[in-house]
């Protein structure tokens, strides 16, 4: 039963003894709570006759390090999560490895290499970066890991934290029906990420609540960057009957909205409102400051920190999913629409200031 | 001659048995060709004698790990470094741990304590972060370091890297002056940093070489932040003879800039010409993008970490400070000062435009 090479039982051999699935171990092995207790008594004396080490276990020793790894270190938004985990594993005596994988597998390769080499007590994986390969091959290090933001694909057995996205998109749009906006633009994020259907949905939710219809020709795809964001802008206010407010699905696509109204001769708030999602430094320094909807980002890699110390400790996570509130912070970029004041023709057809 | 607690042989002792400081013990360790050729034969003789592990030695285990620390993980500046340093890093196959001690004794000590208990090949610290103690502390440690973009702490002997602050302000003063501006501010940042005052050099150079004179109403001390460049851009356009053109010492300045320069109801570049400096993502992302000195960060947080790597190799370090190359990147926030076309009263004393 025991790995030829280092003579430790493996994970794959307790679950082939037990009659049950590696995670189904892994689960025990991590004290989740979703075990039938039979099996997990079975498991548990399994583990127990062939001397398994469990990890985090007292006897095992500490790397004192947690690993954080994005896709890419590209955006403000991964200082957030940096500065978050930081935080947490800093006050814990714990220094906090950061790694970029450039979706590619060969770097993925270094990284794992790398954390064998030296070890880690944790992994908090950002986004997409976790695939059911590179689960499989943290479980067989043995390294615990929590998934922060997780794009969405399914069956992986690890607790993931994330943001209330749809409630978050339904607070934006609110506040601009509740201006009297009546002809409120989306611009979209990466359709194939949850994050970005779920603001979708929240918008579509908000236009309901103020009996809006929904517009397709109001709903622009994006791409979570700037120049999408003015392109989108192009789009929306070319249009006859063009929208006075934009709630866009990230702050760097409303910085590009602000644009696209600046290069026609129109002004944010005066001539069209603007919200973001995210709520970014980026948001704070922009001008007019941005209205956006604020995402828990540092507070997110805090509780991903805290979380996967806590399974380090061999303690029991309640829920695999944890979602933090988003809260809409009111800025310059909004303001009441003037359609609603004079009449939905007042703006359409103006000409551009420039 | 050995340390009580580890058997090790300590530098300092090492170093009185030479009669040389331990500086110039360290700078023999480090490879370095500031050491009389005598003094470097009678201190490695007396580290032969000694049986001293020199780090970095085929002997010794590599943590593989390099130590990136920041005083603040505040400014989208920090991921800029920490992007270089990761590729670097990650190529080689060696993770980056990354802290942030908030100019605080204890969040460092904390630093310290796990530094010491999981080891580390090399550190990087950025700005401020090195004083004298925390030199001797990585010294006695063995772990070698080299600063990012020095605040300068005079008398640490380690490897500095930095950026062509005086060259990047002379840039971005002689864009706008070759533009026809004559009443050109500059907004300072913290002045007890060297950046600043060669930035600050390096504008009144440029002023110099067009023949223009300098004007200490015209220059405003700012701290690096946003609203302190809002706040400068108020009390410039207050003047009777107010500036065509600002250049603000960095981005985030900047951007508060702009904002000072749309609360007067005036747009950027039409009224006022805005130059930054750092060439951050927030600098493409505004509206107008806005034209700024490049400062290469990634590439310094590379060249950290290729320096820091071959001192773990033992290499000898050429030269003690590095300077890489700013440049002048132009986009829509300046353009030709009207002054120059129509006198330099056609825009003073024009009412706010709301």
């Amino acid at each position: 039963m025991a790995d030829e090479q280092t003579g430790a039982v493996t994970i794959a051999a307790i679950a082939a003894a037990a009659g049950v699935s590696v995670p189904t171990v892994s689960r025990v092995l991590n004290g989740r709570s979703d075990v039938a207790p039979r099996t997990r008594e079975r498991v548990e004396q399994l583990l127990r006759d062939h001397g398994y080490q469990r990890r985090g276990g007292r006897a095992r020793t500490r790397a004192r390090l947690v690993d954080l790894v994005f896709n890419d270190l590209d955006s403000p938004w991964a200082l957030e999560i940096i500065r978050g985990v930081e935080d947490v594993a800093h006050a814990a005596g714990v220094g906090t490895v950061v790694t970029a994988i450039h979706r590619r597998a060969s770097a993925t390769r270094v990284w794992l290499d790398n954390l064998g080499a030296r070890a880690s007590d944790g992994a908090i994986l950002v986004t997409s970066a976790l695939d059911p390969e590179l689960d499989a091959e943290l479980r067989e290090l043995q390294v615990p890991a929590v998934v922060v933001d997780a794009a969405g694909v399914p069956g992986l057995d690890v607790p993931t934290i994330g943001a209330t996205n749809w409630a978050g998109g339904l607070s934006a749009t609110e506040h601009l029906t509740g201006l009297g906006h009546r002809r409120i633009a989306f611009v979209a994020g990466t359709p194939d990420l949850w994050a970005s259907r779920a603001r979708l949905a929240g918008y579509r939710a908000g236009l309901e609540a103020a009996g809006l219809p929904f517009d397709a020709d109001l709903v622009v795809d994006g791409d979570f960057g700037y120049a999408s964001g003015a392109r989108a802008a192009d789009r929306l206010l070319a249009l006859a009957d063009r929208p006075t407010a934009v709630f866009a699905a990230n702050d760097q696509m409303a910085l590009g909205v602000y644009e696209g109204i600046r290069r026609r001769g129109m002004r944010v708030p005066e001539d069209v409102s603007v919200v973001g999602f995210d709520d970014l430094p980026e948001a704070r320094w922009s001008s007019p400051p941005l209205t956006t909807v604020h995402q828990p980002l540092a507070e997110m890699g805090a509780l991903a920190a805290r979380t996967v110390l806590r399974m380090v400790d061999g303690e029991a996570i309640e829920s695999p999913r944890l979602e933090l509130a988003t809260r809409l912070v009111v800025r310059d970029s909004t303001s009441p629409s003037t359609a609603a004041h004079g009449g939905p023709d007042d703006l359409r057809g103006a000409p551009p200031r420039r």
